[in-house]
């Protein structure tokens, strides 16, 4: 396989990569900003890619938030968005729970471990949920916890998912009723499985904190719907109509970003340094996965505007 | 191997089991009792025990609790037992840290995830011990805790272990804090890995689901000092100056109790049925542990007193 092809600097090259593609996926924290800092020249790049008449899409593991509070974040950091143009982890599970999965009637509840972003996007996908960020799981487990979980008097009949995402308030008793949930034959999927989580240039506990004890209690593993997953892919592309030849993933990690991209078949992949994996990490014998392209920073690709 | 000889009914086969050994370490839960009932005949078959001269030590995988509650619920049940009759998993890591580990002053602080029983058994060995049950920890991550953890300003620079147990009040901000020890070098202990917990005959979080969040996040797999590991062995010799070829453990799960024993060379090892695994359990082709003897219940040994 040949090397990644720099971008950096090089106006004929980063020309030619532009039109190459009628689709741009972004992936967020690493290339549009770090944490709420947003990287120098990042709204003028897109833009750019706008005027020159490309569609830009946003395709982010972050399940706390949904696609409205995402577009007021790009939005507050100057970068032209529309709802539309949005594609979270969360949205992406709840697409393949409605479109999907379609459970019956009767079993068609999920009990969510979350936050505000998957409980909204179930509820506008119309998926009846429970759980999330309910304040009647943020407690402490109870005597009376303990025996009604165990007899089932505690549990609604109606739940069929058990969706993980990454929750700051993770507890005992989520984790406890979750794992009941599966125990009585519920699907278990997470929004990603993602282990660590970038914070003030420092990792904090990923969404698959909240997933892998039930993964070790339960002997299950769940579909994760975030990237890499295909399941996101399909859904992305099945929005967008979009043509994988002619669409390009940008993104920071190979494990997740590179990875979705050259699994989904897409035209091509440019790694950005500005993240968290860096050159030698796909110089390794065995990375997980090789961009076709790669750049020190996003507006790298503006110099030619 | 020879198949597990059958003791239920066989006077003389317990008869000479018994005389066989001159201590018998008991797994609790599924041997003794069932949460918080005890099983008939079980205090009589330990009195038996002990009128043949036998030591009975009770060595179990719970955290929560320190020796001196264990005593409580041994006695509670009118089980005959002395302190230093229990040997328990947090103990065991206490042992192992200030006996083994032996760390230098200026860092050696126990980060703890867990329940009062760590924290007892980690003071009574004279070991600094933060975290755990104290109530600073028992509440939301906030901005101000990302932004301390991240930068190292809300970590404690003594802290040479972090050592996590099964803890009800596992939340998001112990988990970061916790990840945040290990990435400065912190040596990770479990005081188990136990996947689940049995209650109420059904199956909740066991301390497995503490530990493996940040054994995912920070790619380190933990020392677990309780059974079936060996530390937790030569710490239960050390300490009793047992002779393994006369010593059997009776328990009822191959990947714990079984397991244990036989590692450890044990004379002999008894299963009982009254628990977690069955008979079609050890007669699997990868069965993980094949006890020597089986029983249906512990009381089976009484017959002949």
């Amino acid at each position: 396989m040949a090397p990644p092809k720099y971008l950096t600097g090089d106006k004929a090259a980063i020309n030619e990569f532009i039109d190459k593609f009628d689709t741009f996926l972004f992936d967020c924290d690493g290339v549009l900003w770090s944490g709420d800092h947003v990287f120098d020249g990042v709204p003028e790049t897109i833009l750019m890619l706008k005027a020159r008449g490309k569609r830009t899409v946003f395709v982010t593991n972050n399940s706390t938030k949904s696609r409205q509070e995402y577009l007021k974040k790009l939005a507050g950091l100057q970068i032209p968005c529309e709802l539309e143009d949005v594609f979270g982890s969360s949205y992406s599970a709840a697409v393949y729970i409605s479109r999907i999965l379609k459970l019956p009637p009767g079993k068609n509840k999920v009990f969510a471990i979350g936050e505000a972003g998957i409980e909204a996007e179930l509820t506008a996908e119309g998926i009846p949920c429970i759980g999330g960020p309910d304040e009647k799981f943020r407690r402490d487990i109870t005597p009376e916890d303990f025996a009604g979980l165990a007899d089932g008097t505690l549990l609604d009949p109606e739940v069929g998912v058990v969706l993980c995402g990454l929750d700051y308030h993770i507890n005992y008793l989520k984790l406890s009723t979750a794992l009941h949930y599966l125990r009585r034959g519920a699907v278990f999927l997470a929004t990603n499985v993602d282990s660590t989580l970038p914070m003030h240039h420092s990792f904090f506990m990923g969404a698959g904190s909240c997933s892998i004890p039930l993964q070790y209690a339960s002997n299950q593993t769940p579909l994760a719907l975030g990237k890499p997953s295909q399941a996101m892919m399909d859904a992305v592309e099945g929005k967008f109509q979009l043509d994988r030849a002619k669409t390009c993933m940008i993104g920071d990690r190979l494990n997740t970003d590179i990875k979705f991209g050259v699994e989904g078949n897409l035209g091509g992949t440019l790694h950005v340094l500005s993240g968290v994996h860096q050159k030698e990490d796909w110089e390794k014998e065995d990375a997980v996965a090789v961009p076709a392209y790669y750049a020190d920073k996003l507006s790298d690709l503006k110099i030619i505007a």
